[in-house]
């Protein structure tokens, strides 16, 4: 058991990340790539303690968990590559000009760290998405001190991945308070971080009603700070006719895996599978049943998960006109997950509100529509995705414009005959959407492209060459692409 | 007169612009420069007859007025031209590769436009922050239509400039429904024009009163949306020693030119002025007050704008220990502002909040701090500034890092011998700072990286070349700047 932070432990911390802030957004970028690597090195040495914790707290698998560090690892590497590169400064630089009238002056522009940033753990990825995670590794690489508040369901696993952090921050002679680990299982020490006036932002992933709660905070203090919450979603597939002519079975078995990957537990699961009346529709309804059924229960992330997961699975199927198209064949044990599909038909999906909501787990419903209309009537109607995808032909495609851009719409990720599981690590990556799936559509929680939600441009107006930091001084020292005079270059100023 | 908005006119108008939307958001960037360039030419036409009915409105003189609209239509090109060059899309590509475990798909992402934005016309600037002025030109950029709220006090200049925007719609065959212009002196207008569900992010220029007003609306929204509001601030004027002992003079007839240009009426005026007390700082305090004595009064932009400047000023005058330096010898009439500049010692100024409140209007205070390490606690004391600016040798920024850092964290634009008012309009300005200066530090609302608040990124995973948008296209036929597999790069894609 760990003991929640006090609100002096949270100030002396708060404090500490302040100092801490002016000493290291000063520090060159390469200084801060080695730091993110140094952690990574640290989090590498101690796989085989830790992967062990991690599973005893979540009940994922060995392979998840080393597979998940790895990930992590690779992360910190790519994030202070991307860092190092300059590339996400955005500098940009107009020089003087003494025969415009006024006369022009010199102004340089990058961007600049904005201040200690709070990270809230997230339950469903311990090392991924939690302590040293991306919404860390992204605030290293913008300049920002973090602090990490614990989830509770891997508190042990979140201590040794901060003591991996903290060794990094001895070995390269970081400033003390660039990082601090806090737990807290009550409200009480989140809204306690979210509000203390050295806060600067905040990175949460979780439910909508945890992340919509630190949002609303973050805007109510005095000083109002970002917040981004990404808070899932229901993440639908839409199965376009001549697709589902051509492989409804080889789809069928694919979303079954989809589905019930991880058991279930990720923000991107697909929880909505929409199709239009037909045998072929029938066929794929029939095959993902089968399989759901042959696929056996697992544990969920904690005892919490598996209750809710429970309690919304049986909310979503007692609505009137919803009928089970599969559950698993094999009896749950304890705070297992049941895989389990039901289906619908897209007028009562257009008039029911609760079948849109998430059910966090190893189920998906199946919309019938009646045509094509209607599919884009249920398109217009949903809210803000993470990720849509369309199982589709190039005809489908063609063929069907109004669904397209309707879709285009309300994601932030737009897959074409895939599976929305598995989001890949790269600077092209959106992860992020329209509320409410995350807070902030404008940014993205996965690739280095995140790096941007914890930084703000400041611009340098007249000042000396020699004055200026090295990323806008005339020699472009760091070699990093600039905008100069509305130029993209590398190339130093004359 | 104009007449207030009623509801059914105001949800006709963004049931229109939801339709736009979805029309305008797939056009060419190539027709949206058009479209803005042809805005930029009817304001051209029509100069002559505009310009005096924006004096009567705003008791600005023709040479501003005529300044103030050239500045509005190269807003327009600019921004037009930067929408064309695709720069600001932000395209990023990460090709497909099969080789590794799991394959890694190919990703491709560009901000896509969010969707009808509210502008809020705002009083000190009728063209250039108004109907068809940077939040406008931004938006429309971005590929989202624009509903504008017309400022009271110029809304026949706002409706003149309203018809140029709708005969550029005609020319240029653009959707009706792209852009509404609405009048509302009251606040319950603009309140519907936030909730409303169709509106998708709000560009304010004003009061922070007004500002924070319409932030809080856009945050408790059942989908809350990004409201950017500009609400201005004292921007603070550090003199330095060295500085000041060599240019005291100068450096004073400068400052009483700035803090009285357009009647203070500028977002950046200098309202507060920094020194240590020394012989050097009284010259300066007693050439400012001579400069000021000899400053005429004159209009201010509308009668509610000439009483609070009065209000303000005098409550200002009214705190403990504060001296007048100089106040205009030309007694005032009717709604003019009287030029004033004011004195207190740090010490005051850190115990009493008042003294850093804005008085927008023809008003500054000389603070005199008994030495650095006041000042730097002076600096460390302020709250988010658009402009920060040192008077300042060469000698003066080295020997002083620790105000240098302190003023660097709150600002937007940190300005060397130099006055902040004048915001020059090119890709390296930031105008903007940490709140309450504006209500999203990490944005811009002059320069054409303003165009990114109204826009958000979109991913197309595993989709066929022929079915991408042209922008992520492998043959690249709109030529632009993308990061492919991490380099940024024009070329094809083979």
């Amino acid at each position: 058991m760990f003991i929640d932070a006090i609100p002096k432990e949270i100030d002396s911390a708060m404090a500490d990340a302040w100092q801490a802030f002016h000493q290291y957004r000063k520090m060159p970028l390469k200084v801060r790539a080695d730091f993110m690597r140094a952690i990574g090195q640290e989090l590498k040495n101690m796989e085989d303690e830790i992967v062990p914790i991690a599973m005893k707290e979540t009940n994922l698998p060995e392979a998840r968990m080393r597979g998940e560090l790895a990930r992590t690892i690779f992360q910190l590497n790519q994030y202070g590559d991307a860092a190092e590169s300059g590339e996400w400064l955005e500098a940009r630089i107009d020089t003087a000009n003494n025969d415009k009238t006024p006369p022009k002056p010199d102004i340089r522009k990058m961007l600049v760290p904005l201040g200690p940033v709070v990270v809230f753990g997230a339950s469903n990825f311990p090392f991924a998405y939690s302590t040293a995670g991306g919404d860390t590794a992204c605030a290293f690489a913008a300049g920002c001190p973090v602090i990490v508040k614990a989830h509770p369901a891997h508190a042990e696993t979140s201590e040794k991945v901060a003591s991996a952090i903290l060794k990094a921050v001895n070995k390269q002679k970081m400033p003390k308070g660039i990082f601090f680990h806090i737990h807290g299982a009550g409200v009480e020490v989140g809204k306690a971080l979210v509000m203390h006036e050295h806060t600067s932002a905040v990175g949460f992933t979780g439910s909508l009603g945890g992340g919509k709660q630190l949002f609303d905070w973050g805007n109510q203090r005095k000083v109002p700070i970002p917040v981004f919450s990404e808070m899932g979603s229901v993440n639908p597939v839409f199965l376009l006719p001549e697709k589902l002519k051509n492989s409804s079975e080889e789809v069928a078995k694919a979303y079954a895996g989809s589905i019930t990957q991880g058991v279930g537990q990720f923000c991107t699961n697909p929880g909505l599978i929409i199709g239009i009346e037909s045998d072929d529709l029938q066929k794929f309804i029939e095959t993902v049943g089968k399989e759901i059924e042959k696929t056996a229960p697992a544990k969920m992330l904690h005892p919490g998960i598996a209750k809710a997961f429970d309690e919304k699975r049986d909310k979503a199927l007692e609505q009137n006109n919803v009928t089970t198209v599969g559950v698993s064949a094999t009896l749950k044990k304890e705070n297992e997950g049941t895989p389990t599909v039901a289906t619908a038909a897209g007028k009562d999906f257009l008039s029911n509100p609760v079948l849109h909501q998430e059910v966090f787990g190893p189920y998906s419903i199946v919309i019938r529509c009646k045509d094509m209309n209607e599919m884009i009537e249920v398109a217009k109607h949903l809210e803000g995705q993470l990720t849509s995808t369309f199982m589709a032909t190039d005809n489908d495609i063609i063929s069907n414009e109004e669904l397209v851009e309707a879709v285009k719409n309300i994601c932030g990720r737009f897959i074409i005959n895939g599976v929305p599981t598995g989001v890949e690590v790269c600077l092209s990556m959106q992860h992020g959407g329209p509320f409410p799936a995350t807070t902030d559509s404008r940014f993205t929680s996965v690739g280095a492209d995140g790096i941007k939600r914890f930084a703000r441009p400041l611009a340098f107006q007249n000042w000396e060459n020699k004055l200026l930091p090295d990323e806008l001084k005339n020699e472009n020292p760091l070699h990093i692409w600039r905008t100069v005079n509305n130029q993209l270059t590398k190339e130093t100023i004359h």
